[in-house]
């Protein structure tokens, strides 16, 4: 990172210089090139994070632990904007049009498991203020960027400067103590779209079973999330118990799909924004994947 | 469809009207309240077809055999421009960053299956004169498109008031004479990232086998194919018999890999546009799914 630190000056010289005079530049100039030139890598970015994603959400990446730098922007983009909400609607509607093809037993044993975190509540609220797994743990200015090499160095940037440089910024590691904390609140709001798919499965008749990496301690927490958030009626709530801990999920969330094949229950659906939550064995019928490009578990 | 035919004049007559004064509307009227709604349906289609497209790709949306009406010109902007070519490139490059891990051993049972049919090759030379699935079964005038609500009514539409119209436009089904003559010219070309890592993983010692769906009487065409598209040195060419008539995709490629298995092969990895090409059993270790907007095999 030395020459990073070296460079950086420089570079940010250069980049608030480009932005003073943006608007007036008509002729050929170096920093028209400079302009042309960063518009020329973010129209890139775009095409090349597009096809990350396609990646990541078909599962040909495998495992990953950071959004790509270049693609930081493009993930905060995807969640804040039409296209998250578009894309779990789609996926809803088709685990909906499978679920009315289900002739759905007196016996009581047609079940649908769903994953909790970005499945049923949306942490959105959490990773907004973590950066989407991009910035420093310091909470950003709504208006203002902190930028830097390292996460103790403080400048900060316009908006939109910030929109020309965000390939410096790196992702955030995962901190399990602050996501506790917020899960602690109970105030995760529903994904709009599985919200509506779980009343819908509930009207048809379904036993809902909610599958999760939460541990048992947050049993609390999570059913109080779940019906601030407007869910109610489900079958039961799985959480990891002490015997779990270690295990992939997995590993974990087909060994509680097994209890459940055992218990006599047919699992036609499964909705889940990992594909962890829909390998393994005892899998669903049909899976439904929903679109999470923040963060991958095993 | 008999509204449809009596509506569909009186439509068309609408769009050339507004297709004529288009560029010369300021004021407000009727026809500029016409293109605005037109512009709004555009803009909330490219929307859905971003998340049909995730749906599909995912298998969220499972069997399908027709793209929506609305996503046909999304489908055809998506095979023709960057996006394909970077999504599969980026695919290979997870493939290659994998195969890279494996640990090569000198029992030449290192393998890796691809698909042939866009993996390998692309068939995108016969489907754009096929109208990726959305046109009629006669050919399309490289400027001009003909439209209905039956294959056999023939308005032709100028390019662009086409693009303003392709909703009335609707899948072309799968025709396996004309695209058996297609196999036969054996000119499809190769997929260039596909290409690219079949070459890699030749050089560090895997054993590609290619699995396709084609049928033994292809044979020839399809190793003619390969060799003039630049594919040279694999193990084997698996194509249907007889025997394997009637299956689906995924039962009869599972059973070829499960011979392969038999064999002592280790299957590390496997390459295909379909997920029949990927699921079923004796799956490989990593399976990479290429992108496929336009068919869907079970």
């Amino acid at each position: 990172m030395g020459s990073g630190k070296l460079l950086l000056p420089i570079i940010l010289h250069f980049v608030f210089i480009s932005h003073a005079f943006a608007q007036s530049i008509i002729q050929v100039s170096p920093h028209k090139t400079r302009i042309a030139a960063d518009h020329k890598i973010r129209v890139n970015d775009g095409l090349y994070c597009e096809s990350w994603k396609f990646s990541i959400e078909t599962n040909d990446a495998g495992s990953w632990n950071n959004i790509p730098s270049r693609c930081v922007k493009f993930v905060q983009d995807y969640m804040t904007g039409d296209r998250y909400l578009s894309d779990s609607d789609v996926v809803s509607e088709y685990g909906l049009d499978f679920a009315k093809t289900v002739n759905v037993s007196g016996d009581v044993k047609d079940a649908w498991v769903f994953d909790i975190d970005e499945t049923l509540l949306s942490n959105l609220p959490y990773y907004e203020v973590h950066g989407f797994g991009y910035a420093c743990d310091k909470g950003i200015d709504r208006d203002f960027y902190q930028m830097g090499s390292e996460c103790n160095v403080g400048w900060t940037l316009p908006r939109d400067v910030f929109e020309w440089t965000n390939s410096f910024w790196r992702s955030e590691v995962f901190d399990e103590n602050s996501f506790n904390d917020w899960v602690d609140l109970a105030e995760a709001p529903a994904l709009p779209a599985s919200l509506n798919l779980y009343n819908e499965l509930k009207q048809l008749g379904f036993k809902i079973f909610l599958l999760t990496g939460r541990s048992e301690y947050q049993r609390n927490a999570t059913e109080k999330n779940l019906l601030f958030s407007g869910y109610s009626g489900w079958e039961k709530l799985i959480l990891r118990s002490h015997l779990d801990q270690g295990k992939t999920a997995t590993v974990y969330k087909s060994e509680k799909r097994s209890e459940l094949v055992n218990q006599g229950y047919r699992i036609h659906g499964s909705s889940g924004d990992q594909w962890s939550d829909l390998q393994g064995f005892s899998v669903a019928k049909r899976s439904f994947k929903l679109p999470n490009p923040m963060y991958y578990i095993a």
